[in-house]
């Protein structure tokens, strides 16, 4: 049977010989004649795990001296929190652009602990472009940005020179293009989208940024204790974190994030070229402001979904409805989604504006 | 190559044709021709797992009506913090008992949201046994105590009578043995020793308790969301609950905890029998708290340590390292452990004591 092509939002396409090696690791991990998932994580073969994927991030991302990269649970919905609770002071105030879902939840959780101000907002055209030329407050503790909406299909494509500490959730572009490190001061993804599977969240932190605040910060949301701790002061997502190790194996055999950032740019740019041919579809968001891994459009005449998605099942395409606040149809072009999958698709739009367009 | 007897204490072994399937699901899920982990965890096929597994809880512990189900992230080590979150109050007092290490972490974290009351410790004999006959002021928010101290390798073989709100961390003994969940108010217990793999932590809530505290307590940390959202406020641990869900459906086969009970005390009462029969070993803890789930003991001459190990490791039993606070060594006998492993364990030590003792 062919290959079902995997546009899935999150959690979603993994590379096959990523899943390959961790459906045998279930079995016997390492010739220890063991699982992975039923050694000490403390083991020699576990923490050799642990110290693999760290040290990928740190090559792959180019990450400076004096960051730490840590794994955690809980999604970026903790990390929402754990910014905030680590960076957020009792007379300050934590600066953010509100950009998206994810952007809207990550100011509510912080307002909980302190003063928050919205710089910026694209919710007044339902978040449709990226807010520019907004001013950055000098006194703030930080600035909250998201790099890329997943649910809406915008990317920030510069960042703002920032003053203050900058802050960004990537959790769905990290390591699907080129960034500078250093131009942040803590980065956070799940990693569900380039990264691995769901059930671990990987922080980048520059580590003189810790220590500002005045709370007593609770231990499982302390950064300072997860880095002194290399990821080990709880049982981690053994499994999530072995899997996202060889997800990066596997893109650094490709060549790393330039490499990989090539052929994302060129699935974008098929799959966007024909969106704007099409006559019987439109993209949803400003043109200079779409995202390279969610592309989101709808049908012109809305009455021909149904026609369209059994189009989409016909050629076995998988993932491509729409958030329900957005409506209309979502292409997740992940690191792992091969560029065949992007043809297989603008293929069938083609087919189908020929059969069913006027 | 014959099996490895694996003895540890969690993460821990888990049976066999849990992990097979669990390894099939890696590469093939449900005959989607993709993945577990690169489905949405929305789709119809995960929405599936997740009840599935909440159902079995329900069912395997016969959780009554009006308490919830939930399956989170973070470990017990995010519990210690949510109970005092969720249930502590401005002017009230968290009462605790102190059996071991998790539960001093569990009053530290609570100690930064409230007040805490020390109601009995055993810290005086480094944890040996379980402190009896103490009394509850009836005025505390609640009670939190551990059922099994996985480290010490004590067990609480009756539950105090609580006049107040009843918390209790049943990480390493949960599905066990039979207990009737209506004496309790509110359980956890992280998933990776009887019922599944690392990255995930099964909440049992009385769900008249919540909602009492006059503090906002952050999303991912308010039982009332997860509770709503069916533990789908965010991308659940995809891979974790799916073993999970295979574990309980292995254990129901088997005949549910009672049946699983029947066994553990067989195991148990054959290696104590050995741990007291044999000369050259001790057992650690007081005789009426020992744990069913891990037996600490020593050698009697320490300088037989190695020996001792060596062979351990000619009959390939895994993972009988004490923990480093306790020394010695812990033999973890889970669920999903073997009698007959427990067997191969006697045995090697009924040979070690005819080989070397005098």
């Amino acid at each position: 049977m062919s290959q079902v092509h995997n546009f899935s939002a999150g959690p979603c396409i993994l590379p096959q010989e990523v899943l390959k090696k961790a459906s045998e690791a279930v079995i016997n991990f390492n010739n220890l004649d063991l699982s992975l998932i039923e050694i000490s994580h403390r083991s020699v073969d576990f923490v050799a795990v642990m110290d693999k994927a760290t040290s990928l991030v740190k090559e792959l991302l180019e990450v400076p001296a004096g960051y730490s990269v840590i794994f955690l649970q809980g999604g970026a919905s903790t990390q929402f929190l754990m910014v905030a609770y680590n960076l957020l002071t009792d007379n300050g105030v934590g600066a953010y652009v509100n950009t998206g879902a994810w952007a809207s939840k990550a100011i509510k959780e912080a307002g909980i602990l302190g003063k928050v101000e919205v710089l910026a907002s694209s919710e007044d055209k339902n978040f449709t472009y990226i807010p520019k030329g907004y001013s950055i407050p000098e006194n703030a503790d930080y600035l909250h940005i998201t790099s890329n909406n997943t649910i809406f299909g915008t990317q920030l494509k510069e960042f703002p020179e920032c003053p203050v500490t900058l802050v960004c959730d990537m959790s769905s572009d990290i390591f699907s293009k080129k960034i500078n490190v250093s131009d942040f001061d803590l980065i956070y993804a799940g990693a569900q989208k380039n990264m691995g599977p769901a059930g671990v969240t990987m922080v980048i932190v520059k580590d003189e940024i810790l220590g500002k605040v005045e709370r007593t910060i609770p231990s499982m949301l302390d950064y300072r204790i997860h880095i002194k701790k290399e990821s080990m002061f709880n049982t981690p997502p053994v499994f999530s974190v072995y899997v996202s190790m060889l997800t990066l194996e596997w893109l650094k055999s490709l060549g790393g994030v330039e490499a990989i950032q090539m052929v994302n740019e060129e699935k974008a740019a098929l799959l966007y070229a024909e969106i704007d041919r099409n006559p019987m579809f439109r993209g949803v968001v400003e043109e200079q402001d779409r995202s390279a891994m969610n592309a989101t459009f709808v049908l012109e005449d809305e009455s021909m979904n149904d026609a369209f998605n059994q189009a989409l099942s016909d050629a076995r395409i998988n993932g491509l409805k729409g958030h329900r606040s957005v409506g209309g149809f979502r292409a997740s072009m992940y690191n792992a989604l091969p560029l065949e999958s992007v043809q297989v698709l603008v293929n069938t739009m083609t087919k189908f504006s020929e059969s069913h367009g006027n």
